[in-house]
Parts: C-alpha cells; structure tokens; sequence
C-alpha cells in the first residue's frame, strides 16, 4: 500500500483497538477502511472508492440475497465470522441456481474490539472472497459502544444471475419428486459449540463452512428441472425440510438410515442431548428434482469435493398435513416436526 | 392475513418481546418473519418466499450499496430507525444517479426488545419503501443476547440501474466546477442528538430523512454531464467535501454565507459546542458539475420540494494539496478539514 498523506501514523493493527471515532464517518473511518478492509479485499470495484459499486452483470435474471452474522464465538474450528460471512451469503444466492456475482458487507463494530481480530476476519474474508471468485466490492462500518455489541457482527450481501432456463423455488417440490443431501450433517453447530463450550472432544470436528456455487453450477448443468436447492441452516434439515414441504403443500418421506452423519458428530450430539436433524450445516445443500434425475444428480453430486458423501434421503409425498415422516433406523415411523425453541443460539 | 396452521396462537404485539428463538431459524422465526416482517412489508418478491429475491433488472449498469443503522435512540423527531435505513440506501444507491429497483434488509434484534416497537420500525420502513417505490423484497433475521446488541440493527442494501449516458463518480470533480447543496445543513444530527440527551429545544428540529431519488432523476435528466454527487451523512458537508477532493485530486473554495443552516440549528450547534458543518444529514446531497450547467441544475433542484432551498456554494479549484478552503462570513479564509475524532457517534 502506498503512503497517503492523509494517515500521517499508521494503524497499530497489533495493539489497537476500535474506538467509535473508527464509526463517525471522518479521518480514523477512511484510515480504517484503508489500512484493514480495502488493504485485504482490494478489487476494482472496491477500488472506485464510492458509497456503491458499478457494475454490469450479464442480462437476465438475478438474485439477491441478504444474511446477518452474529455467530459466536467468531472463531471456531475450520472457520470464523469471516469466511463464514461470504460462504452464507454465496450459498444463497446459489440456491436458486444463480451464479453469484458480487458481495457486499456491512460491519458492526464494538467499541474496544481488538484490530488484530478484525484483520483476522477480513483476511479469511478475503481469502474466502477470492478463492470463490466473487469479490466484496462495497461495504459500510458501523461502531457500537462498549457493551452494546458483541466484537463484530457482519451482514453481506450478494447478487448472482440465473442461467436460463433454470428455476429453481421451494415450492416446486412434486410428489414422487427425490430428495438429497450433499454431505454429513451437523458439523458446523457442533464445531461452534464445542468451541463455546470449551467441550475437549476427543476427535475434532470442524466446521463444514463452504461456498457452493461451484456444485451447484454442475448440479444445474447436468440437472437443469431441478426444482428445490436449499442449504440447511438454522434449524437444521428437520426445519429445511418441513419449509420446503410448506412451502410447496407437500409432505415428505426420509430414511434415517440414508441420512449421513459423522459418527463423531453423532457422539457429541448424544452427549449434549442434541438431534443431528436439527443442528446446523453452513457447506451442505438439499436437492429436491424429478425421481428419474435423482440417479444422475447424485452421480454429479458425489463427483464433487463437496458433495462426496452424497446420499439419496427420500421422496416427495402427497400430503395436505404437509408432514415430514422418518423411518427410524429401528423401522419405525415418527414425525420430523419444526425446530421449536432454540436448540443452539448465535450458531452463524 | 390468513390463519397459518403453523402458527396456532398470534404473536402478543403489544405486550410481546423478541427472545432468541426468533432467531433460531425454526417455528418462532417463521412466525416473527409472517406475523411482522411479511405482514408489513408484503409484495410479490418477498412472498417468493425463498432465501433470495429473484427479478430481471433492465439491462445496463447496475449498482449496489448497503448500509448499516445503528442510530441511538431509534425514535428521534422526524423518523426512527425504520425509515432511516430505507432513505439511507436509497440514497447511496441514487449518489450513482441510479434509479433504486430493490431493497434486502437485514435485522440484528436484541432478546427483550418490544415486539411493539420492533412493529413501529417495519411499519415506518413499509412506508418509507412504498413511498419511494423501492420494495424490500428479501431479508433476514438474527438474535443476539440481552446486553450483546442494541434493542435493534437495521442493514439494508440496495441495487438500481443507472441511466445510458450518466457516468457519476466522486473521482470526477475538475477544476471549474461548480459545487451545489440541494438545501439547510445540520437537522439530522441535531434532531438525534436533542432527542438523546433530552434538549428541549424551544423550537423543535426534525430531522430531514427523505429519499433524494426523484430529486437525483429530475437533476440527471437535466444535467446528464453531472459529476459528482454525494449525500454528506456522518462527517457533515466538511468530511464528504474532503473525501471528494480527496477522490478528484482537487481542492475545493466554498462561501460560508451560501451555506444555507437553519436558525435553529445553528443556535442548537452553538450551544452543543458543534460546527453544523460537521453535522450528519440524511436528506440532502452535494453536486458536482461544469460551471456551465450549474444554473440551470440549481434552477431544476429548486423546483423539486427536496431541494427547494438548494444553494450553490462554491467551486472546485485546482490543488496538489487538496485543501477545502471556506471565506467565512466575516471575510476571512479557513481550512475545512477532514471531520477527526467523533463528533456525534451512533447517528445513523
């Protein structure tokens, strides 16, 4: 970087903290934008240095998708709020098949909060950023007193563009239609709580964080009818499932047996009382699409780094209850309600 | 609203509380984001339904801006939280002289803040986004604990299209040109301030929060050779003058006597020890064009009810140094400098 005559010292990214001069708007914001955010995210379009980003994206159709992090605690195995950050947001934008394109991100900061934590964050933002190809081009800082955040909180943005011909909602799911999951499920929540917690697993368990534009874009390609992508998050593949189910006036048929879940994972669920079902997964996806795709949409899936473990859950069913059913390992039969309550709060 | 089977008893919105099942993405969540958020905010994109918005945007340029509320208090004379982020992004996008398409919103709520007031937000940013004509059409909501947030954060961010021929950009101000005000500098802060530490002003000050797009549009259409424009939030009329000289390369002379304040918050900011130049607003911006055009784009600005009290103030001159100078009323010349410290934290 080179030496702008308006920063005659330079941020003490080593000792320094935020203070909420960072927030007014003046000399120390534009220092901080400068010296943390710009100095890690540079693109051209960040670059522009206005209150908005310029661009112009291919014609047709876009998304836009929006998502608040508040994930605690902002470091966690395989991940942080960071990365965390641009992989929600990617991953929604992707799950309406689109292509994303661009983020933004708006920062909340507190009061106090250590710059060297912040630079943390905004490096694995950017290597996050960068290594999906879909850059953070404008953003916004916003500084909270001392007791009135939590160190930092980060909503990002992003638009994508759809391919044509795709179209892909929750409320396309037919009877008879397949459902499959990408991966194991679970990982993230109780990464995040192991890390809270101060639990000592013995095996660790990371994080599944993941942007995946990339399986989707072949997923779409090989598959284009899909009709149903969502990412179970918050309130886990129980909660995804009865919304999509909702969603479209369906019920919905799974086999636990089919359902993957890291025998790790499912150790730690059993010692903290929780169900994998409902814990939630911040690099995995559910695919609803024709029955006779479902063969080939799993072959794709399971081609894929990020959907290797891919399995083949269950199917679509008539149902004005718009129940979602499981056949339980032990061959019987329960209903996979809504997650009620909180089960993990601040889980990204 | 119809009866949702989910959702067998109605939220309590008058005695009712966030807590953090809100935002624990399972049936509370739902019901928050239908009984409040979908409820008021309601149009076709957002019952969509999905964790994107999907819409074909006119082909061209497109930009994308977002900005995060964090005003204390959330109510001040003149709007609340609710209206401010909607004007706010608004606003950003049209600095790009961009008609505003679409709006995403993101909530950080705090565990015990009044469902009742959390109601008078979307309510007000309802109003706000159908005034304008800028619907929310996606949005998100998270929960933190009592004492890690604010009672409410409001990010929201924005895209619009921009006009075939209209190229704006702050880098874009050269010597000669003329600098306008599209009216009285200082209400907003002043406006939050008197409400936050309870000043009771003889006359009353509210704020000047407004969505400046269709007084941009009627500039653009005018004017289409404009340069800059630039809405002088945190950091008053003095920071953003010094961020676009900066950006240009160019120094800038303005007349304090052709700065329009209103008597009452120049007696306000005399007796807070505050320079209304520094002062944030929230519906006014700065332009930037050739000495040529600017009386007939002041004459198009004073025919718009938001910039009846436009003023042009100065000009753009050539300087290495980048200085923006003020002849003051009593003759004399002063540097305007970059706003440092804080001046008034947390108004927007």
């Amino acid at each position: 970087m080179t030496t702008d005559r308006r920063f005659p010292v330079r941020l003490d990214l080593r000792h320094g903290t935020v203070d909420m001069s960072h927030g007014a708007g003046g000399r120390a914001m534009a220092q901080l934008i400068a010296e943390v955010f710009q100095a890690h995210l540079d693109n051209d379009l960040l670059r522009q240095g206005n209150d908005q980003a310029l661009f112009t994206p291919p014609p047709g159709r876009l998304v836009m998708s929006t998502d608040g992090h508040v994930v605690s605690p902002l470091f966690f195995p395989g991940g942080d709020i960071g990365c965390l950050s641009v992989h929600g947001t990617i991953n929604d934008v992707a799950m309406a098949g689109a292509r994303p394109l661009y983020l933004a991100a708006g920062f909340i900061l507190e009061e106090g909060f250590a710059l060297q934590d912040l630079v943390r964050i905004v490096v694995s933002m950017a290597a996050a950023a960068n290594a999906a190809g879909v850059p953070v081009v404008t953003g916004d800082t916003k500084v909270v007193e001392r007791g009135k955040g939590d160190g930092v909180f980060i909503t990002t943005t992003g638009v994508g563009v759809v391919p044509a011909g795709v179209t892909i909602s929750g409320d396309l799911a037919r009877p008879g239609d397949a459902i499959l999951v990408s991966g194991s499920l679970g990982d993230h929540g109780v990464a995040v709580l192991s890390r809270r917690e101060n639990l000592g697993f013995e095996v660790k368990i990371a994080s599944d964080t993941a942007a995946l534009h990339g399986l989707v874009a072949a997923m779409v390609a090989a598959v284009p009818d899909l009709h149903c992508l969502r990412d179970p998050t918050r309130g886990g593949l129980a909660t995804t499932l009865n919304e999509l189910a909702h969603q479209s006036g369906v019920g919905m048929r799974i086999r636990e047996s089919a359902i993957p879940v890291h025998p790790a994972v499912a150790a730690a669920c059993e010692l903290l009382g929780l169900d994998p079902l409902y814990v939630a997964n911040e690099g995995k996806l559910i695919a609803i699409c024709p029955a006779a795709r479902a063969a080939e949409l799993l072959a794709v899936m399971r081609a894929h780094p990020l959907g290797a473990a891919a399995s083949l859950i269950g199917e679509v069913v008539a149902d004005p209850h718009r129940f979602v059913q499981m056949e339980t390992a032990f061959g019987g039969s329960r209903i996979v309600d809504w997650l009620a309550g909180e089960q993990l709060p601040r889980i990204c």
